[in-house]
């Protein structure tokens, strides 16, 4: 598997060896996470985004409404950057100096295409699909071609990318490792609560498989496959 | 209180109802979230980089290492975009096109501006900590002079921002509601896990309160006061 690309633009310099150009650990962020946000210029203004994502091979996709500013940028080839960030904790140092998050981010950059073949703007609603909740798009109803038209889809090549990892404990200073001050650790995590069934329509009440055991960090993907 | 200053370009022109200025709900969604997203452009390439922040009244405050290229590029007065989202479910609608996210983001634009003044510095580090960990700013070693010099703080005015929300059950159109799919809503939460106590140093085993019943969504903060 090739590393991703280190440029002068892309290199981590403060606290480095948090910076990693490993694809496999990117990819196993990207797979983790449900949103990440884009960052483009529009008119002068840099904007940052949320929207959600899904990642095929080397390709992130995004998608949504062709009458989004955000996709109509992106689709002029002007360049972007879409980072994914995990929030793993918050560290508590015995300095304020020290203290810090544990996190896990990938910041992409590049320049964004526009799929225009109904067949592979499908298959990317497919992953986007898949990507929430595995096993999804077959029980869903399936886009028709008047959706399909109303949706832009988009791809960025995992190319110029970087990967930060924070993780562990406080790192202080040995002179202050005596204090009586507690340090330590707070894990975080994206948690799942009970699904709650829509309670209009036909009233199907048996939660899919996908929906009742909903859990991250799977290692195969988000979701247990229902 | 004044309402966010609405502009042509923040103005939410799709799927409208999800737009409001209402600053009260900005502060509220602000004040629960951990990490920011900071949109800046360096060399025409726009950047999306996380973050740890906090709001002081009015004000964005956002810090780090005064190496940093997110900070030495805000500090030159550009335009910047500061972004903040809480991710909270899965919609899972019984049509893939009316699938979506339930979330709570604020992007606030404007231009930063460093902070200078050693006391104000120091309050707008008293601010972070005490946004992720009320209490901890008492308990820790506060910044030294040196430290305090490593450090660049700025700030954003919250003016010309926007609030978007999405929350609620799927909203199929009328004609898939009576089909056989199970529909609704999957929620999410950051959950926080158990303390982890630092081995090293004196090995202090008492965990203060902000952290040992840390929990988000307290109306007057995130953690409950230790």
């Amino acid at each position: 598997m090739q590393p991703l690309k280190q440029t002068p633009r892309n290199t981590v310099r403060r606290v480095a060896e948090r910076g990693s150009f490993d694809r496999q650990l990117a990819y196993d962020i990207l797979d983790e996470a449900l949103i990440c946000h884009v960052a483009f210029v529009a008119d002068d203004q840099p904007m940052a985004i949320p929207t959600a994502f899904a990642r095929d091979d080397d390709q992130l996709i995004v998608h949504g409404s062709v009458a989004s500013r955000m996709l109509k940028t992106m689709s002029t080839e002007m360049p972007v950057c879409i980072t994914v960030t995990l929030l793993d904790g918050i560290v508590l140092a015995r300095s304020v100096f020290e203290s810090s998050m544990n996190y896990r981010s990938v910041v992409a950059l590049g320049t964004a295409k526009l799929v225009t073949d109904p067949a592979a703007k499908l298959a990317a609603l497919h992953q986007l699909t898949e990507h929430l909740a595995p096993g999804r798009w077959e029980d869903a109803r399936q886009p028709s071609e008047k959706e399909l038209g109303a949706t832009s889809v988009l791809t960025l090549a995992l190319e110029e990318a970087t990967v930060k990892v924070r993780k562990g404990g406080p790192k202080d200073l040995e002179k202050d490792l005596e204090r009586p001050i507690w340090a330590g650790v707070i894990p975080l995590d994206l948690a799942a609560g009970d699904p709650v069934t829509d309670p209009t329509g036909a009233g199907i009440e048996a939660v899919p498989g996908y929906a009742a055991s909903y859990q991250r960090k799977q290692p195969a993907g988000r979701a247990v496959k229902g």
